[in-house]
């Protein structure tokens, strides 16, 4: 296995009002706070908030495509959701590897916005295939 | 409240090519399980699969718009994936109360393929805020 | 040949930001210059831009769908990236035809924003079937 | 620079009919034979298939997030189209630096189906900043 405890890798994005109502359109999740702006803004949120099932699928990113990336199986995520993500936030999706077991690998999982507040905490589990 | 012990509910879905497409698209996780099918056959699953955050993301909808759907605030979500989800297959996303403490809810949350077999096992925190 | 040399045609867009995110999307370049506000205002450009690769294929909607349209096989395309294109801009596609050599066409090919500046040019080689 | 003369990178994705009807869906680009499956299937391609703009857009893809990805300016792009790319094929993307001048660099850019057909030969000069 080529990877250590403390090894971390992230991925950034500018979360647009497309990306909000085209996972809106794939999953069908069309709550109020995420795609009506009048009713958003008398909600707890003031406007429309990312979806939190689209922030933690951040999370999915990096482990598919960076750490580990190819041959990457999830097994298990979990995530607290601690702040909202506004339309037009930029967050950044941060895992680094706390366990290695042969093939299994456990990540804390966090994503950031632009203030370096945490938004999202979490853990994943994965496991690495064809190395 | 309104909301009692042992209450469910659930949305279905067939996840088509355009929906993983899609969703790898907003979030950028293009590892090839999902978006290559020559690299895909050759992997553990033999054909392109689903993201598991896309089937995790279906709880979201069932929360947001069913159970207890407006005024839903995600606290939490826990997902073990147990089984791949392939291109075209219908899946049925079901939550159920097993926890009320005030404006808190907790539900188990699962999702099953059309072999009714068990393909995530979760556990979801919500608020209920509005009411 | 109902071609003469001289003969041109065009096509305007405003460019939105879910046209630059849904084109990173089907591609995968999530270059940060493009999806990422926060990273975008530190470099060269001072703010998101649209990939050059989507600016280019705009000439193929005029050659695919005006001049020549329907019966175009696109043969070759050169383009030179002179000006960055922000989101939100308006830019206007144009090909003129310079030579014709029996169901061949070479073409110039230009990118024009809403100042009239060029940001794309090039020459485009197209064969005409059908007719 | 840490670039060197021979240095490759390559991104590979099967191409879906979503992503065709996306492309054009950004671009306008209608042209029948992406669009129309009764009029493809009597054009010279005898079924649908894949805007050339797109096929080379992937070469964005390889230039903007690999090599040398983040901090790449692209300044111009040869391409040309050797073989129709028919809905569902898989094609690879493959860059490879030949000259370096600066912080310039020129790398042939070829992308392959799954038959290892070349379908698009071309050749791309990139600027690299901020490094």
């Amino acid at each position: 296995m080529k990877y250590k405890i403390g090894q971390s890798a992230e991925f950034s994005k500018t979360i647009s009002e497309s990306d909000v109502y085209t996972f809106a359109g794939i999953t069908g999740d069309f709550n109020e706070v995420h795609i009506n702006e009048v009713a958003a803004k008398k909600s707890v949120f003031g406007q429309r908030v990312v979806h939190g099932a689209l922030t933690a699928s951040l999370i999915s990113t990096v482990l598919g495509t960076i750490l580990p990336g190819s041959g990457c199986i999830y097994l298990s995520q979990e995530s607290r959701f601690l702040k909202p993500v506004k339309i037009g936030e930029t967050v950044t999706a941060r895992v680094e590897i706390n366990e290695i077991d042969g093939n299994k690998l456990t990540l804390t999982t966090q994503v950031f916005n632009q203030e370096h507040e945490i938004v999202l905490d979490g853990l994943a589990k994965v496991k690495v295939t064809g190395e």
